[in-house]
C-alpha cells in the first residue's frame, strides 16, 4: 500500500470543507472556506484550487505527495466525465468541469460523486458502516437520500438515480411531493415532512398537548421540537412521530427486501432524535421485512456527522 | 479474448438443461436430463456429471476445451463457496456442495448462483437486456423473484436477499404471504396471486362477466383464464388486471426509484400475457416513479424465455 496521502473535499451551499487524510482515514489536517455562490457559482472552483494550493503550500507538500482528490458536491453528478449540474444551491446550472479544472491546476488525479454517496462512502469506511461491502446511508435532512453500497460497488443506475429513496411511494394517496407525485417518504419523514405531518394531526387532535399549544399559538414548529415533545410524553407528538416512524419502516423495509444490505444507517438532521427515533423505525421496519432481511439487515445510526462528507470523499481518492 | 467454450447448466424441479455456448453467447449444443428428486435429491448431482461426461465425449471435447461451467439452481447459493442449501423442489434440505463435486469430476472450473440471478445474466446479455450494466428481470410465476444487475454488478446482499421484490410490500394491510408478513408483491401479482384477487373481486362482482360464470362453475382458473377473458372485455376480468397492474406498477416503481436501471424485463409465466399487461403496467409505474427515473428507467418483456436459464449460466463461466 503507497502511503501517498488523500485529500477529501466535501463542497457545500454554505461552506466547502477540506481534510488530509492517510491511507487508513486517519484525519491529519482539517479545514473549510465559505462558498461564494455569486455569478452562478463561477468562484466556487477557482476558491477550491486556490484553497487547496495554499495549504499544500502551508503544509510543505506537492503534487507527489497525493495519490487523489476526491470531491462530495450537490447535484448531478457525471461520474466518469467528472462534471456536475443542476446544483441549485450552488448556484451551478449550467455544466460544471471541476475534473477538469481541478486536475489541470494541482496536477493530482480528481474523482467525484455526488454528496450522499460520498456520505455512504465514509460511513462505510470510517462510520457505523464497519466496513461492511453492504451499507446504505440514508440521510434525514430537508429532503431525504440515499447512497447505496451494494457487494461492494456504490450504485449510479443508467442516469444517477439509484439511492433515491426519498422518492419512493410509501403512502399512493398521500402529500404531493415537489418531484410532482404523490406519497413520497420524503413528504412525511423529512425535516419538512415531520412538520407537515405534525400540523395535520394536531388539527384533528382533541386531548391536551403541548405541541398543540404551540402550534395554536401561532408559532413555528420544527421536526426537533416534535421529537422534544415526544420524548417529553405529550401524546400528541407520540402520535405524530409514530406515524413518520411507520412510513420510515415500510420505505426503508422495502430497501431491505430489495437490496439486503448488512446495515442501513440513518443519518441527517432528523436523526439527531436517536435510539428513541431508531427504535421506533426498527418495530416497522421488522414488520415490514421477510425473515431472511429481518434477520440479516440492521438499522444503525450514523455516527459521523458532518465529516463523513471529507472522509468519504478522500476514499473516492483510493480507486 | 480465448475461444474455449462455456457450458450453462439451468436446473430445476423437473428437468435440467444443459447448453455448450461460444463466447459470443451462441449456443451449439443442447440437451436437458429429468431432475431426479428421490433420496433427498442425492441422484442430482452425480446425473448432472454423468450427463456432461457423456456429452463431451459424444462431441469429441475434453475439460481443455472449456472456459468454465456455469450453474443456475433454485434454494439458497453461496456464490464463493458453491453451495446450496433449501432447494425445496429439488429435495436439498442439507447443505449440497456442488461447485466441489463438479470440478473434482469434470476438471473444469464452476461457477454458481440462484436461478432468477441466473436468468437476469442471461437477458442482459443475449435477450431484452441489451447488454446494458444496468438490468433487472422480474420473473412472475408462481412466485415472484428478480434478478438484479446494478453498474455491471449481480446484487446478492450480505446474506444473498437481494431482489426479493415479491415481499416487498405493497398493500401494507394486503393479504398474509407464506413468508409470514402481510401485503407482499407476491401474494396479488404472482400466477397464484392473480388467481388470489380474481376470486375476492369476483365475490364482490354483481355484473355479466364470462370469469364470474366460470368461479361461479366451480371451475378452477388460472391466471392465464383472467387475462383471456380481459382481453375479450371481460368487465371483471379487466377490473382484476386493473388491480394487479396497479400493484405491480407500485412495486416496480419503487424498484426504479431505488436502482434506476435502464431496463426491468418482465418475464415469467404471467408475462405471457404480453404487451397487454405490459401497458397497463407502465400506467401506474410511471404514476410511482419521480421524473428522472420515469425518462431513464424502461419496462420490458423478457425475451429468452426458458433458454435465458442456460445462457445466463453459461455466463457465468466467463468471469
Amino acid at each position: 500500500m503507497t502511503d501517498k496521502k488523500l485529500l477529501g473535499v466535501d463542497l457545500g451551499g454554505t461552506t466547502a470543507k477540506f481534510a488530509i487524510l492517510t491511507q487508513d482515514g486517519e484525519i491529519q489536517q482539517r479545514w473549510s472556506i465559505d462558498t461564494n455562490i455569486l455569478d452562478e457559482g463561477a468562484h466556487i472552483i477557482p476558491d477550491i484550487i486556490a484553497s487547496i494550493q495554499d495549504h499544500l503550500k502551508l503544509y510543505n507538500m506537492t503534487a507527489a505527495d497525493f495519490q487523489g482528490i476526491g470531491m462530495g458536491t450537490p447535484g448531478t453528478v457525471d461520474t466518469k466525465a467528472g462534471t456536475v449540474i443542476g446544483a441549485y444551491n450552488l448556484n451551478w446550472k449550467t455544466l460544471q468541469h471541476p475534473k477538469r479544472d481541478i486536475e489541470a491546476a494541482t496536477g493530482i488525479p480528481f474523482a467525484i460523486d455526488n454528496d450522499v454517496n460520498v456520505a455512504a462512502m465514509g460511513e462505510q469506511w470510517k462510520g457505523a458502516g464497519d466496513a461492511s461491502d453492504n451499507v446504505t446511508l440514508v440521510a434525514l435532512g430537508t429532503g431525504i437520500g440515499a447512497g447505496v453500497i451494494s457487494d461492494g460497488h456504490l450504485l449510479h443506475g443508467v442516469a444517477g438515480s439509484a439511492g433515491e429513496i426519498g422518492h419512493v411511494t410509501v403512502d399512493p394517496n398521500g402529500y404531493m411531493c415537489t418531484c410532482g407525485k404523490k406519497g413520497c417518504l420524503e413528504t412525511v419523514a423529512s425535516a419538512t415532512g415531520v412538520v407537515r405531518v405534525a400540523r395535520d394531526m394536531a388539527e384533528e387532535y382533541a386531548g391536551d398537548s403541548q405541541l398543540k399549544q404551540i402550534l395554536d399559538d401561532g408559532d413555528d414548529i420544527s421536526s426537533k421540537i416534535v421529537f422534544d415533545c415526544a420524548k417529553e410524553g405529550d401524546k400528541l407528538a407520540l402520535m405524530i412521530v409514530d406515524r413518520v416512524s411507520y412510513f420510515l419502516g415500510l420505505g426503508l423495509g422495502n430497501l431491505g427486501n430489495m437490496l439486503n444490505p448488512e446495515y442501513i444507517l440513518i443519518g441527517g438532521g432528523v436523526s439527531a432524535a436517536g435510539d428513541f427515533l431508531l427504535s421506533r423505525v426498527d418495530k416497522y421496519f421488522k414488520q415490514f421485512t421477510f425473515p431472511n432481511v429481518r434477520e440479516t439487515t440492521k438499522l444503525r445510526l450514523a455516527t459521523l456527522g458532518n465529516t463523513a462528507g471529507v472522509i468519504g470523499a478522500a476514499s473516492l481518492a483510493r480507486h
